[in-house]
């Protein structure tokens, strides 16, 4: 494992890195977004103005934003510059897609401290630009400053769609389903992953970092996507989510946020909860139960959404979507029903860093 | 001055303050938010799902982001908490009058160490609320996290304008007259008055903060107005801006924003540029030239445009506007013509933090 922190490793004597001041404010951003060029008709004008310009034409506009902070969101020892810049896109565009929206320009504000370079910033960018690039959005504005310590980013992001298409999280119905895309607890996992080589390095650095046998689940921490298949595949069923929302925070906090704005109940069923193989192993390994891990780990970026009772036939044979429980009265509470027949009630874990 | 670290004198023992971590993440935004209401009829979806709604009804959207760090961009040493989240909102909006459009709505992101309580947080979030009252806008999504180390804010404003009305900076054409609102250099002596006090102070806690005599000046740079009222001076007059730019980094840097993106010269004639009675005595104080306060001090969130030669009359008897200079050919260069005859290239500061 080597120290990332410049996103280069200076040691290799390679590559000449370049102080920030070398350039200036104005520099730097001309010189990190001298090669974005729009892609979307709706964007009428990007960076270089006091604010972007959308077009929209008539569509609902659709606007979240999320503030990444080094040493609590990210470690710059094992998250590679390139990989942090395409994740904080991503995540943010996962909330827009969990509107049932389709993603078209971000705004990126960036904060760093005098230890990082022109080249870390490049190969951030680098990564934000593979981020827009994939998901067919442009970056159209942002800001570029200074923080005594550390990185610090804030990503907007601003989507659009047709106003009977947007899917809320207060509009689940008794007896609908839940459902949820792909797997979860896998990016919890890869982060147990990398924090163990971590310390083990720090204790030694000669040690070599055993990343390799569990790639699946450090994939999901440090490269996440957001599903931007989901809308498609269920439109081509005839499925409108009832509600939706993205899972960021670990199932349990998102289905309890689906509950609470819906002012329902849930049951889901502990045997249903997809979890990847490799996730499995990867619990096992630091004695953890893989479900605890879906519940509370988060960052999965998988959809969770409910659907109508009568549309459950239609995601028969489908892979790629697992229908996890039921909607119930408000008064039934949130439950978790487990293999072993036992009920437990689903708690909230959140954020917990101050 | 006290030490307003936390938004309140802990000394005087009359409040009690709250860790923020005895409320949770979900728990704070639910507490902080749960004033805000819609003002206007594009907000569809405001704070709670994961993402704001917003219907422009065939409007061009026009989209800013700022990022505000402790230490960088304030000092919480003199900065009320509740100023600071006034300021926040405000530089933002001011980006987006900049346009010649109308804010409507802004998302907030904050991170907070341990050391800011709730009622610290309550202060700040009535700052942002005044303002939003006070320009009509909406706050309509955010983030709150953690930080190691000081306070972060990244607000991003969204406006709308009809497509003919949007003014850019890279429009003016030679021969356009330059003019800039209100007066400049005042936040930026402000800055320097803030910054001695809180320096004697730290030598000796005793001495008294002289900060009576210089309100003016130290109102400009604790609480800025972004200029909501010249689009309807402009219009009410028949003038529409050939360019415009907000004066958030200089009136030199600004001006050459504005040079640069158009492909353009300009005179500026330092008698003309508007400064305040109470700026230059601020400046005689510190042995500064007023003139170079404006040109580089920043942060006057003035708003500086260009009109056409054919407007010029209409702007005759009008209070508050200055007529500071014209637009040249390009080859001519930026240059200042100041008072005693010389003439010097104006050059731009920009920001040198790291």
């Amino acid at each position: 494992m080597s120290n990332q922190n410049n996103g280069h490793n200076a040691g290799n004597g390679k590559k000449t890195l370049t102080p920030v001041s070398k350039l200036g404010e104005f520099g730097l951003i001309d010189h990190l977004t001298k090669n974005i060029t729009l892609q979307n008709a709706s964007s009428v004008k990007g960076i270089g103005d006091d604010a972007a310009v959308i077009d929209n034409k008539g569509k609902l506009t659709v606007v979240t934003t999320d503030m990444l902070v080094e040493g609590i969101h990210f470690d710059l020892m094992y998250t590679p510059m390139m990989h942090l810049g395409y994740k904080s896109v991503v995540v943010n565009l996962s909330d827009i897609y969990a509107m049932n929206a389709q993603p078209k320009q971000i705004t990126l504000a960036v904060a760093i401290s005098s230890r990082f370079t022109v080249e870390a910033m490049e190969d951030f960018y680098a990564g934000v630009e593979k981020a827009c690039n994939y998901y067919k959005v442009d970056l159209v504005g942002g800001d570029t400053t200074s923080s005594h310590k550390g990185l610090i980013i804030c990503v907007t992001a601003i989507g659009q769609a047709q106003a009977t298409d947007i899917v809320y999280r207060n509009t689940a119905k008794e007896r609908d389903y839940i459902c949820v895309s792909g797997d979860l607890g896998g990016a919890y996992l890869g982060l147990q992953i990398l924090e163990r080589e971590k310390n083990l390095y720090l204790e030694d650095p000669v040690i070599q970092p055993e990343l390799e046998n569990h790639s699946y689940v450090i994939g999901r921490q440090l490269k996440p996507e957001a599903r931007n298949d989901i809308a498609d595949i269920l439109q081509s069923l005839g499925i409108k989510p009832t509600a939706m929302i993205d899972v960021s925070d670990g199932l349990s906090s998102d289905v309890l946020h689906i509950c609470k704005q819906s002012g329902v109940g849930c049951r889901i069923f502990e045997e249903n909860i997809p979890i990847h193989p490799d996730s499995v192993e990867a619990a096992q390994m630091f004695n953890l139960s893989p479900v605890t891990c879906a519940l509370n780990g988060g960052e999965d970026y998988e959809l969770l959404f409910t659907i109508k009772p009568s549309d459950i036939e239609k995601l028969e044979g489908l892979h790629g979507i697992s229908v996890i429980g039921r909607i119930t009265p408000a008064a039934e509470g949130a439950k978790l029903f487990t293999t072993g027949g036992q009920t437990h009630r689903l708690v909230a874990q959140g954020w917990q860093h101050l």
